[in-house]
């Protein structure tokens, strides 16, 4: 069976009245994608502390896997052994891989980037590698996602207007080859496999809608927006969104990478986004911040000692039914494993929840009304968000330190 | 409700005809337990890495908890507003606490000892505390355990016999306190707890029969033999088991604690022991190492990379049903949590595979056949546990730093 991208059944369920947002769904042969969808991330074949049997019980149609971590460890020989990614993670619903590009530009040590390729050394090792349109197909050929990612440069915040521009003409290089190659390969195991697109152009509207309608006319399966949740203003992500979201395929998935909060999340819906992932629920799951309704709870702090109720008591979790904050909170100062693992449950239960109660919403009309309860109960943390780059940065050297990347 | 300890329903099912192995079962407010027993370890109120809901799925009938950590932390206040420990960890079978002395003795910063109590520092903080009989059977009240354990003086190895016969001494008068100070407490939670005495003495064989012959006396509901597998040879503990075991009551539980290894439970079984508690299968699985029917494996090895069979492809655990030695291997070097979940998981399953095989060999006649088959393909590791002292010692400390305790 040879790929053949921009081929998509992909149907539009409901769209909302007053805003961009809209419920869609389209098959992939491991299983319907309903979006609006969160999708956790599974950096090295595994989403952080779960297993597929508990990813199932939260919902979760679809995780992430990585090219650039899967190819340096374990390595395409290993993966192709077992039949894919999917057999060899025992995950049998809907894999997307990333293509690579993201992590070759913020871990690895770039030692020569031309038109034709990059050749980086190993963030563990030091290895040498490269990594090309071409390659990045083959790996993710190898791993037999459903839906692949073209190979794209991504750009850091900030990033002045010449390096953007430079870097959205090699994306839009490497896009085109990505889609060239992808549409030559057979299928490794069988099953059909989709292409998307990335949109990049940093915070410069002007490029960003370059991208927008040069990537529209390669009739991908679907359009990503890269390059944004790296520390520009949240404020200038969501214009960029209002800019470029209508001039994406409206037939075709549009997805957010790398996003994000709850309230990001919520607001990027707004805006015509359908599809999500990011890190934050795993990651901060493992640093004690649960989500609620109302907002992050930190858990280890002294007034949960004794609180005996759940982190929210209408929360359907196996956590949430099983144990109290004050039991979590004695797991997490004692550093023990499974409150890593049930602090995690519970986020990726609500990040998945958070996006199938807007679809829910959008499917009964009442995404206004969802959107207003959710606005008004959650408090918004942008300030916070922008205050705390030194933080920020701690945390990114910590996340490279344990492998976890968007 | 009045605690009355000696009042145990205690059936003794099958007795092998060749050795003193035994099928019994006795039933407990929260369950029954049929023995032979493994019982895995729950020191901070949770098995390590894992859920209750997995315990059941691997036939845990009872779990461990740990007197001196759970007074340390979260403290007894807080597991009393939750209704004791079964309640704050989400754990409905039975539940055995030990009694603080092992750990007070190997763990604490021991300040004073006389023959009322013990004063000691905190491992964490260096807080200042006290634990006598009285006091641990009050722990054990408030835990709201199922089976309480009398305060005792567990000595190191090795132990001139001076030592030894003053700390049996002292773990006699204080036994018989905790018994009188246990048959005095009302039940915290409704619920009838059984209270377990703890034979002594050593390596010296004259110690520990009086030991035996003293507390047999007292009518304890079931007899422990603690103060082994602390670092003698192991030819030596078998042979005080054949000297104390015949010296216990016949109509009670013998619970050997802090056992052991896959052979170690089998030969212990052989001679007359019918419960085991041991960290070796959550804390090797931390480490890596997975038990099978034919030894053990060391998942990180380069032969285990491209190895897609599962460790044990007969065991029906959720790890060997879903996943190949060599994603193990992949999660293992990622330093992935969901690794040590997996692995953690195996291990539990495996140790209460084989109590449970042992018991149906004995309820069927044919424990012969069992104990010969499991030697002929098991290989006993007792030389390599000789050599390995500085090892030994360096793993002790790895434990003391992860408060993981028998």
């Amino acid at each position: 069976m040879i790929n053949n991208s921009g081929k998509i059944n992909f149907t539009i369920d409901a769209n909302d009245k007053s805003s961009l947002a809209r419920a869609t769904h389209f098959q992939t042969e491991h299983g319907e994608i309903k979006t609006p969808i969160f999708m956790p991330v599974g950096t090295n074949g595994v989403v952080k502390t779960l297993t597929p049997a508990e990813l199932k019980q939260a919902n979760s149609q679809i995780i992430l896997g990585n090219t650039y971590h899967l190819y340096l460890r374990p390595g395409m020989e290993i993966i192709k052994k077992a039949g894919g990614l999917h057999k060899f993670s025992s995950w049998d619903r809907p894999i997307l891989t990333d293509s690579g590009g993201f992590q070759v530009f913020s871990l690895a040590h770039l030692s020569q980037i031309t038109d034709e390729e990059v050749v980086f050394q190993s963030h563990i090792d030091g290895s040498k590698h490269k990594l090309s349109p071409q390659k990045s197909m083959e790996i993710q050929n190898s791993l037999g996602s459903d839906i692949v990612m073209a190979f794209d440069e991504c750009t850091p915040y900030p990033c002045d207007y010449k390096k953007a521009r430079e870097a959205m003409k090699r994306t839009h290089h490497w896009e085109k080859l990505s889609k060239q190659h992808f549409e030559k390969m057979e299928s490794a195991y069988g099953h059909n496999q989709f292409l998307f697109g990335i949109i990049q152009g940093s915070v410069y509207d002007e490029l960003r809608k370059e991208s927008a309608e040069y990537l529209s006319k390669l009739n991908f399966d679907g359009y990503a927006i890269g390059g944004l949740a790296v520390g520009e203003p949240k404020k200038r992500m969501f214009e960029i969104l209002e800019n470029v979201v209508p001039l994406l395929p409206e037939s075709r998935p549009h997805y957010l990478m790398g996003v994000g909060k709850p309230e990001d999340i919520v607001r990027a819906i707004e805006r015509g986004i359908d599809m999500f992932d990011c890190v934050i629920p795993t990651r901060n799951a493992r640093n004690g911040l649960l989500y609620t309704w109302k907002g992050r709870i930190k858990i280890k702090q002294a007034q949960y000692k004794d609180d005996l109720t759940a982190v929210d008591p209408d929360c359907t979790c196996y956590t949430c039914q099983n144990f109290s904050r004050a039991y979590l909170r004695h797991l997490y100062k004692k550093n023990e494993i499974t409150g890593l693992r049930l602090n995690t449950l519970h986020n990726i239960n609500f990040f998945i929840e958070l996006t199938q109660q807007a679809r829910q919403a959008l499917l009964t009309d009442k995404f206004d009304e969802f959107r207003n309860n959710f606005y008004a109960n959650y408090p918004i943390e942008d300030d916070h968000w922008k205050q705390n780059i030194k933080k920020r940065k701690q945390r990114r050297k910590k996340h490279l330190r344990e492998n976890e990347t968007n």
